[in-house]
């Protein structure tokens, strides 16, 4: 036999492994097929898909990014699209189908085998965003009166149709969990140990289905597990959510926090629509513009201020931006805290006092070198004191306020993250104008 | 025997699913021991590590918090450190020596046996952020002269003493990797078979030691693999990063692009000493005080003109605020392309023309309803057409420069997010005001 052309030495060594790595990789790797079926056109991609084997097509269609998704399954034939939703995992076929038309899935539902049907069905009753929605449920379920060895025999014989298992499930007659072994656990173990027995002072650790995925993801995080059993209300096992999954709504929730913050979609890639980003944006810059003729009120009742004095309508906005970008700071660092960890109310207003430290000694000193530097340039005592006072207090504003507003979303129910910037530049901008030209106004005239 | 108390039905049923997971948790897992010694003055800290057995205070510092652990392990006697890190993996007491200053380091190293004062300090030979800086050196290696029968009895003795394989790496007599052989494959496999001949038409896949750690996490996200073998440039097996080093190394990524896109710290969390987050920002908002003297330079030009038209202060921030808004939501959107992806030129320059696309969609709309809002606020259609023409434009120009400067940096060889919400907007306001009063200085008077 020939192992030759796999192994390393048959790649020439002298270029970047990273780019090694690439091309080490099997063309036929459904994330690569599903890259490459990304840059063709719909038609090519059709012609491409009705030449690959069905197994294959389902797997790189499940790698595909979701917009690309969509398009392509509306296009099949509900029959060709149903006998590919068939081969895949019933939770990655629920997926696909979720983000279709009412009228496209159900054409397809009729096309489906009855009973994967039902099974995809069940599980598009989960909220997406749950651990139900995200959950495998081709595990492996062992009884637990079984014996060890009967269980390495029984892994053995379905590990060829399914995932390697990492953790074995152990159940009732009644599919209530009753612990999770690992191979490593089964392999240990005297042959005919029963596995109830081996299931002895153990943490069982598992979510209900209607647990935050999000809230899963946190707890695989913290505990670096593989996989995590998934039950319903009455602790029958339902499924897993796997690691995986994990770094998937990781990625995913770290992309929603950083363009909800600014009011992009939360759901937004390069590869959307460029229609659908304009969709997702265009309000938030519409509540935009009225929030910023909000500060542009404060500004025209200074008009007359600012008509004796022009130089102060140069001066304003380093204050509300130097403030803004204070808050963003602050916005930044409480965001991902409340995404890395659960919400601990204590903790969080902690923080908030920390951060208004942070912004009295920037202000501080920002303020001192801004005294400094217009002092220098206008001679001007006054003036730059009327600044350095407004830009210090604006900053401390900035900062309590970056890292209030997304606790104050928490509280009252909404995304952290959801349009902060958009509230908190709202909140510097106008009572940065409004300090600064109403201190000018009290002081320099 | 009693299971019963580790069964579900030990837990009370009818409060929320998530309250009983942590409920359920042994209050010594080590990463709920490392919460409560955060919550602990450093002297108290002190007590109960002394009283921990050694296994299990090494456990819970490798899960504190970087900056507390640094502080408690300075204060600890070098001996007693050093008995800590020796039943540590080396990963992560390398990890953790890192963090320390110098001279500590050197204190406790003197106390280490000498074979773990080799292994860390190997370990510490490699960059933090490449894969030899994150990988972990407890691996198995098999010889590809072995059967599958004798792997699987070493398996079953080298188990209790290490983590649990899920790959074993197959190697020859210098350690060449040669191939990858998961539990699976071995499980299934003829006792005699030579491991050699299971490697036949196997695409290895693994990444050399000075690949960047955020490439590693993408590879392992993209395959959804569990670990990836690490090697020297002569192929030779060093380590594997695990899904779960990948999981710390996308959080870490996700923080750093929020934070330092708008100039914190890109380490800093909630838990960090405030003079260090003090240290991280005010740079870059010294920075950003300097830049937006220039956009107030711009301002200054035309004060002239705002003098005899005060409403032009009032109008111009808002021109440079929804300018700025309009390319933070181009930056996020790029950045976390950026995080996300292998990075492909031309794939990102077509993004950026889709974000120009999108840009000119949103100045239109909002110009024109803006236009409608000022005019009939004013009555002066000169005005309002200065302020929606300016407005449309800024927006445009944000959008372009919020796709492109992350694309510029990474060109350039920095991180793309580095303070470019910094950068952004102060071309947003110094373009948002030139055009802005220079159009109102053309046509107003």
């Amino acid at each position: 036999m020939n192992t030759e052309k796999n192994t390393p030495e048959a790649a020439p060594l002298d270029h970047s492994s990273v780019e090694w790595v690439a091309a080490a990789l099997d063309s036929q790797h459904p994330a690569d097929t599903a890259d490459e079926l990304e840059n063709l056109s719909l038609a090519e991609q059709l012609e491409y898909i009705r030449e690959m084997d069905v197994e294959d097509a389902a797997e790189s269609i499940t790698e595909m990014e979701r917009h690309e998704r969509s398009v392509l399954m509306t296009t099949l034939s509900p029959s060709f699209a149903a006998a590919i939703l068939e081969v895949m995992s019933p939770d990655d076929a629920a997926d696909i189908l979720e983000d279709l038309s009412e009228e496209v899935r159900s054409r397809i539902f009729k096309k489906l085998d009855r009973e994967d049907a039902e099974e995809i069905s069940d599980l598009l009753q989960f909220d997406p965003d749950s651990a139900g929605g995200v959950m495998n449920t081709e595990i492996l379920a062992l009884d637990q009166d079984m014996n060890a060895q009967q269980a390495i025999t029984l892994i053995r014989d379905r590990v060829e149709e399914s995932e390697i298992p990492y953790y074995a499930y152990i159940v009732d007659e009644f599919r209530h969990l009753k612990g999770v072994l690992s191979l490593r656990d089964l392999l240990l173990s005297p042959g005919r140990t029963i596995l109830k027995e081996l299931l002895h002072e153990q943490n069982l650790i598992y979510v209900s289905f209607d647990v935050d995925k999000e809230e899963v993801a946190r707890l695989i995080s913290r505990y670096n597990f593989f996989a995590l059993p998934v039950v319903d209300h009455e602790q029958r096992l339902l499924g897993m959510v796997t690691v995986d999954d994990v770094i998937d709504i990781i990625q995913e929730e770290a992309s929603e926090d950083m363009q909800s913050m600014v009011g992009a979609g939360a759901d937004e890639t390069v590869d959307s629509p460029w229609t659908y980003s304009l969709g997702k944006r265009l309000p938030w810059l519409v509540l935009n513009v009225l929030n910023s003729a909000m500060s542009a009120f404060v500004v025209h009742l200074f008009e007359g201020t600012i008509a004796q004095m022009a130089i102060l309508a140069a001066l304003m906005p380093i204050v509300a931006n130097q403030a803004g970008n204070t808050g963003q700071q602050s916005l930044a660092v409480m965001i991902r805290q409340l995404a890395m960890e659960r919400f601990n109310r204590k903790k969080s207003w902690v923080a908030v006092a920390r951060e208004a430290k942070i912004g009295v000694a920037n202000g501080a000193i920002v303020g001192t070198l801004v005294f400094a530097g217009l002092f220098a340039w206008s001679h001007n005592a006054a003036l730059a004191g009327v600044m350095a006072v407004s830009l210090g207090l604006d900053m401390f504003i900035g900062a309590v306020a970056g890292a209030s507003i997304p606790l104050i979303l928490k509280e009252i129910g909404r995304d952290p993250a959801q349009a902060s910037s958009i509230f908190l530049t709202t909140l510097t901008d106008s009572l940065g104008f409004f300090t600064f030209l109403g201190l000018a106004a009290l002081f320099l005239f």
